[in-house]
């Protein structure tokens, strides 16, 4: 949200507990901007230009979510933005049936529906169930809790609290983005904290373990995190031993497993008993599965569809469920990043692109590195580099000094004597061949050191380093 | 196999089809070796020392397998394998329920048995159910079918091969390891194909899309696959096109699900139909869950208990679920490699640990790169390099040249001269501070550079590229 709204300093608009995320963001990063945050309730709605955008309440993973009904001089178009159908909501909020059903009571023009569990038959679990097995755990757990989840999901925190509170243990909260997002929650009222229950961690060592309860970051084995510190042993408050039951109360996002997986087995080493997804429904998702989408998709009876969120492959198969449910395969639009859709009364159809992508953030530079910059880096994590100084006379243009070569994450250079001789008496060779007319053509000599090396080193290592060569003229 | 035997050149004992593997394994790695290999049947046995080892039958995802009865002059040892319990098995012979039983009738010493799929519930599928699936598929698809899985999975191979000559298509092996081992194992006899239904990558252009099948490998989205390849529309001969149908007929190897889905989402993007295991039984495991896991304890009647493969959160659930089968926790013996286990008529316990590790293969390096070489690939991947080149007068000590500053992977270049003008100022000023008293402290020099441009280019852009001073006197 920083980088986006300093680009585009637009009002937003959201319910309280998303201002509240969003200004604990825009407070991380410096320079501080001003942003036109209002607060919206469900079932309110806000006059935008010709549009009239009413928001409806959504069950997600997170409280306080709402999706747009978007009155339009065309008709309705309704977005979920993320959600699922939770018949047992944690704070007694689920989607808004009778809204949805009162705004499509005849129909709507376009769907944009949440397409990220559409791989899921059935139903999506409540999140009431986690609750039933965190007192499980809580009530057999014989040494401390540690709990681990995202910062964000508070109507799990709630239940971790819940069940501390029943089973008469302290709470902790450890790790920066956790103690903020939980502090404004509680603040805002999304957390319902009994007094006296929190414990900070300089406390915890005056509390027998059996009493205490860690909530903590790291449930995707995050290098940084508390929970992957814990499960090296280099955390500073915290020592895991046998006795600790790690609840991993997340699930892995692609790309994550083998981190996790590894905090998982450094747990158990250390001896803890650890509940993870794949042996225990200590998480459920926040989106819906099939029958849900189905069910929304029924409710609102688009005349065109598009599915959001989601990778591709899901969007195609939420495509072919609304096919399913009886919409025309041309009133499906699988759109992607810069395609807009145009919307006429008498048809729908795919318009001109927009500029759309990747902006990488590197440390302090927005969108500064490119492709070039990339692929060097690439390239010098697969076989390191090489760097080649020849030191040259501008008169007689012959060799006086080197080459000396330089490498890094290319090979062990104690063991590599033979081959590095070898290398800089090719090297040798060549500039000698090259300037034996009495002048240096620069770019000649670069080029063949490059080649000549990279040749050599490949048939000695079938290694491909980055080669520098530099010379220097005295 | 190769690098292992060029290590340790032992005689090698394995059935048929192992030793098949094996030949083609050799025949990659240059310089040849010669190895002693044994081909052995099941309920054979052959004396090592004063052990009598019997080989019994497994199910497994490849045909041929064997589990090991080691008899001791202490008792039986049974190591399992990789194995699962698959009552309809493709070629008729499936886990040796009766050897197994006779072996073990009066109990075990040591059970050693696979735990890769300990955290799964109930029994594993059997092989040929995905036969059926595959034969819907070829019954319904209406242009060319692209198998992809595993080159050793000939079982799933076979079954390809089986749909295909029932629903009149020619099948077209493509990718060097594929063809490679379907040749050997269909020389070996365990892979049928009826004459005339092979076809070569050359003929495939005339034979019409609907009557084909492409089988493949890939299914792990590595980058220089076939399917990779297709999935990107740079394969030579098959461009992916809307009426295409891919099988990708295996799971996803934890580290791989990224690239897989990338796979997966660029084949939609061209129109193909992707089936994979999320949304189709396209794959079943090789590996035995919880119930088959139960029985084979139970059938072993072992007095001691080691479960092997898998991660170690798999081996404790494994020890877990022997001990909820009866067996006393101190039986049970949780290994790490290197780790041994002495067994005495008295008791077992684990003995010293000898040295045991991976081995970095890279390029035609064999161990040769250590932790110092990958954390400066890492460091370079990071945040790239920038290296500096300053000139020294040697009488005077006086900068003469440069400096000049080259980088990669840092920063792009032609966007960056105001900083990279500073960072050279910087690196003048220092140096003339550091010589003005004449003498050149080259020591002093270099870390003097790199402490001054880390500090500055970390300011300016919260990176840390590495850093290399070059000075060059002259």
């Amino acid at each position: 949200m920083p980088y986006v709204l300093r680009k585009l300093p637009v009002p937003v608009y959201g319910t309280g507990l998303t201002l509240g995320l969003i200004k604990n963001k825009l407070s991380e990063l410096e320079p501080a901007i001003q942003v036109e945050l209002n607060c919206v309730k469900p079932r309110t709605s806000v006059q935008l230009g010709v549009f009239n955008v009413e928001f409806f309440r959504v069950s997600h993973s997170i409280p306080d979510g709402v999706g747009l009904g978007i009155h339009t001089p065309l008709g309705l178009i309704i977005h979920t933005g993320d959600f699922k159908i939770d018949q047992t909501p944690i704070n007694g909020e689920g989607t808004d049936f009778h809204k949805i059903a009162e705004m499509c009571k005849d129909g709507a023009l376009l769907l944009l529906a949440d397409s990220t569990n559409v791989e899921k038959e059935g139903y999506t679990i409540s999140e009431k169930e986690i609750g039933e097995i965190f007192k499980q755990i809580f009530r057999t757990a014989t040494g401390r809790i540690i709990v681990t989840t995202f910062a964000s999901n508070i109507n799990r925190i709630q239940q971790v609290i819940d069940a501390a509170a029943i089973y008469n243990r302290k709470v902790c909260i450890v790790g920066m983005s956790m103690e903020k997002v939980t502090t404004m929650a509680s603040e805002l009222g999304y957390l319902t904290i009994p007094p006296k229950l929190l414990i900070s961690v300089d406390e915890l060592k005056h509390v027998p373990l059996k009493r205490t309860v860690i909530v903590t970051t790291g449930s995707q084995g995050e290098p940084m995190s508390a929970l992957t510190r814990m499960s090296m042993h280099t955390h500073k408050y915290v020592k895991i031993s046998s006795g600790d039951t790690v609840v991993i109360s997340a699930r892995a996002i692609p790309g994550n497993e083998v981190s996790i997986s590894k905090t998982i087995n450094n747990l158990f080493k250390l001896g803890a008993e650890v509940v993870y997804e794949n042996v225990s429904e200590v998480h459920v998702s926040g989106h819906a599965s099939q029958e849900e989408l189905k069910w929304m998709f029924n409710m609102v009876k688009p005349k065109y569809f598009m599915p959001i969120h989601g990778e591709y492959r899901h969007l195609v198969h939420h495509g072919k469920l609304a096919q399913k449910l009886g919409l025309a395969a041309k009133n499906v639009f699988i759109m992607e990043n810069g395609m807009k859709l145009a919307i006429t009364k008498e048809k729908a159809m795919i318009a001109e692109k927009v500029d759309a992508g990747q902006i990488l953030i590197d440390g302090k530079g927005v969108g500064d590195i490119g492709t070039v910059v990339l692929r060097d880096r690439q390239q010098l994590a697969q076989d390191g580099m090489v760097i080649v100084v020849v030191t040259i006379d501008r008169q007689s243009a012959r060799l006086i000094a080197g080459p000396e070569i330089l490498s890094r994450g290319f090979i062990y250079v104690r063991e590599a004597d033979e081959l590095l001789n070898e290398a800089k008496t090719r090297v040798k060779n060549l500039i000698d061949e090259l300037v034996k007319d009495g002048t240096a053509n620069w770019p000649a000599i670069k080029s063949g050191i490059k080649s000549v090396l990279s040749k050599y080193l490949f048939d000695k290592t079938e290694r491909r380093p980055m080669i520098f060569p530099i010379i220097v003229e005295v």
